[in-house]
């Protein structure tokens, strides 16, 4: 069975990604420290966009080369690196080039020129991070779909800007290194939004989710201790695989992590160690990467609360009691000899773009995958256009097929 | 008579202002020598605001101390220096900090927390910056009226603004360091602008004036050579003065320049020398800040096409025959004795906030008070609820009043 992965989104504890302003390596060495110290093998980092390429046909080398160096110093840790990037939105806050606002706005998925431009970060990050040896791979950005609701955009401008973008960030790669984008639930579970289940699903080389306990209020519908939520990241990795057309697609749950107060501190422990054997238990799981691993500092303003919380360690650097339940079930999880069995129950998921809510928190579909699944099921996800398809089916190991009432 | 300042607006030749991102004192002092070189006595110089406060909470001292930096390497060629806090606007582009904008958007103008914000940094910016002896003062942003599109305001909540930011600034200066804020011209000329020629005229130490020859079109409208071209600075040098309700308050021409295609290259030389030999015509001013040291570089993308052919030296550091008109008629003023003539003659401007563009190019009033002009008479400018008051009329030397027809 392939090495399932742990790690934790890298966000710096001085100055969160503002640090970027003014790169400290020493600070960097620290964070990187404590996050290894926990037994993880990956970090994923996120520069900022306006500082990459203030203008359009300007990249900054020093920014770049910032980058490189902080990969570096992951492998003195030994850590493994997924840099994302075009961020775009982090934690609320949107970061674009002035060349892209006010009387220069553009729509940053559909205006030629600003495609070409990211095409043109990715390329030159691809190109200057792609022979270090503990390069995981390369991410268009963060969610990008966070900046639909100041982009308007389509299905099919969605479609053009992520393959534009993933050819760019493959063209510095090499063998064995992943080109992928991400977005949130809203591509999942979100009636008619412009990024599709298919796209995050099919396009890169492997399909990421972020399945947060806040999406569709699943937390606050089901409690914080509740089944739903416990096994939310391993139902968000069955539907991600029920997407795919190449049964072999990893899924990398991405992001999780337990925000408060949608998540008591209380709980989070236990919600940790849940999430990480839960979605173990999935054939195409890649692995887990935890959101985050450094509280953000509340002398910084304007954050939504729970972004306060969410670290593994605090803004002194504490080491919390769920970072000890993170590292515990890692260890855990890495000395099982034998990977989950396939799933030869599926439930038939029947939906439009337009009805996918159903799939989601509060929907039907989800609801139904949760009842079986606490029967004791385990099902898998297969979409209604692969019912009839045996050999779909035969590859993915499923021999039954249930549908929702 | 008091000695009459002449600069140039600091535009770094590498990299524009984004080279804030990788300050580089060698490079500034490269710079500064070929403004020195000039023989003028003063810069005014630019931060960006996402650079200088990323977070709302958040002052980088990093960014603060690269300005310090700059106003020291400044004084090591002779420049006094005006610094500008909160930019806000730049050559067509907005630079706004991401906590004031998508998710997290805030009137600037209007938000007690984003005002504040903004009082604290230019709180922070005198304190840091008012030991050095070069310090012209502080301003508080450049044309910050600029942003009013993008930040609906009415004029109350404009001087409200103003005032803030301006006993802010003023908190941390010394005795003979000015505080002063500017606007471009449809503050002058604008109806209904919310910024209006009395804020201008009457808040902090120095009246501000900005006669760019694109505004409102002047230099199409009575082509390059034209003499209301050529008396435009002395004309808005004017205007000033007349809003003005201290009578020996000093007008600053802080940015004029010599914008393609409005002001063809051929004609710059000609159209430097005329704007300050006319401006020096005006007993209330203080000086002149050519806009700009270096021209921006074709490699960065986006600027407006002016934007690219307005500096005294080229992009690859050639000074060119502007520069050369402006040394010389720099020197040819310095050597005088006398300064001008008060103004024995004066137009009434009777007009509104809602008529203001009277005043302006293509104006009856501007019309007027060129023709008189042109005729020899060089009139002042004396508002309509001036014109019975006779000790604001004796104060400024005016005997006759003259109306438009």
């Amino acid at each position: 069975m392939p090495t399932l992965r742990f790690g934790v989104n890298y966000t710096p504890r001085r100055g969160w990604f503002h640090s970027w302003h003014d790169f400290d390596p020493e600070h960097a060495r620290e964070d990187l420290a404590q996050i290894a110290g926990l037994g993880l093998d990956h970090i994923r980092v996120f520069h900022l966009w306006p500082l990459l390429q203030p203008n359009r046909t300007l990249i900054r080398a020093t920014a770049v080369d910032q980058l490189v160096h902080l990969v570096d110093i992951a492998a003195e840790f030994g850590l493994d690196v997924m840099v994302d990037g075009v961020q775009g939105h982090l934690s609320s806050f949107d970061f674009y080039p002035e060349w892209t606002r006010s009387w220069h706005h553009r729509n940053v998925f559909t205006d030629p020129e600003a495609i070409e431009a990211q095409a043109r970060l990715l390329r030159t990050l691809g190109h200057a991070l792609a022979d270090r040896p503990n390069l995981i791979g390369l991410q268009l950005g963060n969610e990008l779909n966070n900046l639909v609701e100041h982009n308007p955009v389509t299905v099919e401008q969605v479609d053009h800007y992520l393959d534009t973008l993933l050819a760019a960030a493959e063209e510095g790669l090499r063998e064995g290194q992943s080109a992928t984008h991400s977005a949130y639930d809203a591509a999942w579970y979100g009636d008619d939004h412009p990024f599709t289940p298919e796209a995050s699903a099919r396009k890169g080389d492997i399909t990421t989710v972020h399945p947060w306990v806040f999406s569709a209020d699943c937390a606050r519908r089901y409690g914080p201790r509740s089944f739903e939520v416990l096994h939310l990241a391993e139902y968000g990795t069955e539907l991600a695989t029920a997407y795919a057309t190449d049964p072999a697609r990893p899924v990398w749950v991405q992001e999780t992590g337990a925000p408060e107060p949608h998540i008591p501190s209380s709980d989070a422990p236990d919600f940790a160690r849940a999430t990480l054997l839960n979605a173990a238990e999935c054939t195409a799981l890649w692995g887990v990467t935890w959101w985050c691993s450094h509280d953000v500092d509340r002398s910084l303003a304007d954050y939504p609360e729970l972004e306060y919380t969410l670290g593994l360690f605090d803004s002194t650097g504490r080491r919390k009691p769920i970072a000890d339940a993170l590292a515990e079930t890692v260890t855990e999880l890495r000395s099982r000899t034998a990977g989950p069995r396939p799933r030869s129950t599926a439930l038939v998921l029947d939906c439009t773009p337009a009805t996918r809510s159903v799939s989601g928190p509060g929907g039907a579909y989800f609801e139904e995958w949760m009842r079986l699944r606490r029967e004791g099921v385990r099902p898998a996800v297969v979409l209604a256009e692969h019912a009839k398809d045996g050999s779909h089916l035969s590859e993915r190991g499923v021999k039954e097929l249930v549908r929702t009432p």
